[in-house]
């Protein structure tokens, strides 16, 4: 059954202002304008760069809004002139679009397709509107995905599509978490076969990581995070020696290079912490290492080392999204998790229901969780 | 004439002190031990890193000391069981050497040989000892090449033998400032057809960079300094457009982003100040642009910038001797210069005998030279 043309009322988790509670609401959803879909979300998971904008930290947040943005659904409905998606279709929301055809998507080394950048940006769909409502007002979208909501808009250019048998509310992780951290891993950083490699950071992110150095056959992988509650699932996922920093007599870098005769091959800041990431970078083998950021940093904190540093060889670059193109890569990785080369399943390690979202978030604050689902009953 | 096992006394010009005139003294030069060879200089190129550490910038800089590392000469006699260099070949020292077996070598990643590093730091032959004496005083070595005295002693993995027809007084420039800046372009950054590529600083090493980026076919070549008496031998040397960041009124970053259309595609950092290196890093286009750092900054300065730069797809590197391995490359690059397709002789503004050494140092710091030589008359 198509609805197109339709408004539709729907639950949201709806976040009227920075800091307070989300408040389940029946928002209105628009239908699509050309070039757009609508999609039923059956699952999304609960991310930090969702908690970041809700905590008020990013200060180009807009409010109010609907937070969300690894997700899976079902295309309910599309716009004129859509052609890449069709009602029915399953997909994995994109808050990188693909577009195909821009300098970026056509230069053959970046994933940072940049078409819609402006107004995504903005809290709005790239015709400059938002397509929800509540109670009168305007609500914004978020990242151009909004999955905390049971129907959402996105471009049809946001949108990858994946087969059917794969479950929703499992590889909705692929949609953030998972492919940022494994891609980073293979696209961005190209780990190679017997590298030694350091992970910063043992949450989804850096466990992804991991995972991408396995099925690169690294041959050493550390991982390093102050908190050891998280080395058993980490050796689990691959991860070969750990290391607690707050633990050593020296900097980690400095230890790093001691163990390692002369520093990684490759290294992966997976955290969000400027100091990491230079530690990240200093714990690089001369001649060679390369340091990739993945970790999002607060506002306005920079970066620093001596230029020694790049002068004698160590590489540093960063990575959003795993290096990952949504719509022509995603089906691939799906594929992998269907084949069982790569694990899904073992990020999740909470579910709760849209109406208990905020305490997902209070879970994710506390620092239990790797990965909480939040599932969609559609009743 | 084979003078081995035999010390011998020539001129050279001796630093005592940092920032004290360079006095020329007899200077005894012992005969090469177990694989060194001790060689003629005949020129020298006059580098800003000699003026560094003379001017004592350099807080690991080691007094008593005879600068110079952009030579010329031939060898004179060998040390023992030298085999890649015999008496009469005409080399070029090299302050990184090219063993061609420990692990940096045989990487195939980097030039940075290590395996005489900790001596050559300290001002020393590996065997720990120094080749020179003056009244009774021991001399130190500097970058393990000591080209500022009309002999010198090397080890044979610190020189590069290259053809006997090519000009010593010329190619000596090949030692350090121009393969620095064209070897970053053609080795380190990789610079491709068609690129609009930012050179920040017109010194020697920027001109070389230039030469580099019309080898590579770079379809912009934009050169930036504070001093446009620069701009007309960069056009000469294949730069397309200039900036002065002094007259312009944005930050020079943000002014090249906006008429590149989104940034260039590779930067080059060829002064050694970090501010610079922050603007050659930013004004890279997002998703591909790539900087590197040649220019040596002050000891203890750091560089910066957003984690943002890295994750939205720059990549900062650096390069030290435009990532040549010397032994094996540049014999390579000195052919070239002699079929006419690499630039040399108009790097040469100034030519000084060693006795004028002061004049050569005085002319640098006045910014008026692009590259002088001292030749030696060796009476």
């Amino acid at each position: 059954m198509s609805t197109t043309g339709k408004t539709i009322t729907c639950k949201a988790a709806v976040c009227w202002e920075a800091k307070k509670p989300f408040v389940i609401e029946d928002v209105e959803v628009e239908a699509p304008k050309a070039g757009e879909v609508r999609v039923k979300i059956l699952a999304s998971g609960v991310c930090h760069t969702d908690a970041y904008t809700h905590g008020g930290l990013d200060p180009e947040g807009i409010f109010p809004v609907i937070f969300g943005h690894e997700g899976g659904g079902i295309v309910e409905s599309v716009g004129e002139g859509v052609t890449s998606v069709k009602v029915g279709d399953h997909v994995i929301p994109l808050y990188i679009p693909e577009c195909g055809k821009c300098k970026f998507c056509t230069s053959g080394k970046t994933n940072l397709c940049s078409v819609i950048r402006i107004s995504q940006g903005k809290g709005l769909m790239p015709d400059g509107t938002s397509r929800f409502k509540c109670k009168g007002q305007t609500i914004y979208h978020f990242m151009g995905t909004s999955t905390f909501s049971e129907y959402t808009v996105l471009p049809e250019i946001s949108v990858a599509v994946i087969r059917q048998d794969a479950p929703l509310e499992k590889v909705c992780l692929l949609g953030c978490g998972i492919t940022t951290g494994y891609g980073a891993v293979l696209n961005t950083a190209k780990v190679e076969e017997g590298s030694t490699v350091a992970v910063f950071g043992l949450g989804a992110v850096g466990l992804a990581a991991i995972l991408g150095c396995v099925e690169a056959k690294a041959k050493r992988i550390i991982g390093i995070d102050i908190n050891e509650d998280k080395f058993e699932k980490a050796k689990e996922f691959g991860c070969t020696e750990f290391i607690n920093p707050t633990k050593l007599e020296k900097p980690v870098q400095q230890y790093l290079v001691d163990v390692t005769d002369g520093g990684v091959d490759f290294s992966f800041e997976c955290i969000g912490n400027v100091d990491v990431m230079r530690a990240a970078l200093e714990c690089c083998h001369k001649g060679w290492g390369v340091s990739t950021i993945i970790g999002v940093a607060p506002a306005g904190k920079e970066i620093s080392t001596r230029p020694f540093q790049l002068v004698t060889g160590r590489v540093w670059k960063g990575s959003a999204f795993g290096g990952c193109k949504g719509k022509s890569q995603l089906p691939g990785i799906v594929d992998k998790y269907m084949n069982k080369s790569l694990k899904v399943d073992e990020f999740i390690t909470h579910q709760f229901e849209l109406k208990d979202i905020n305490e997902a978030f209070h879970a994710l604050h506390e620092g239990k969780t790797i990965r909480s689902i939040i599932n969609f009953k559609h009743q």
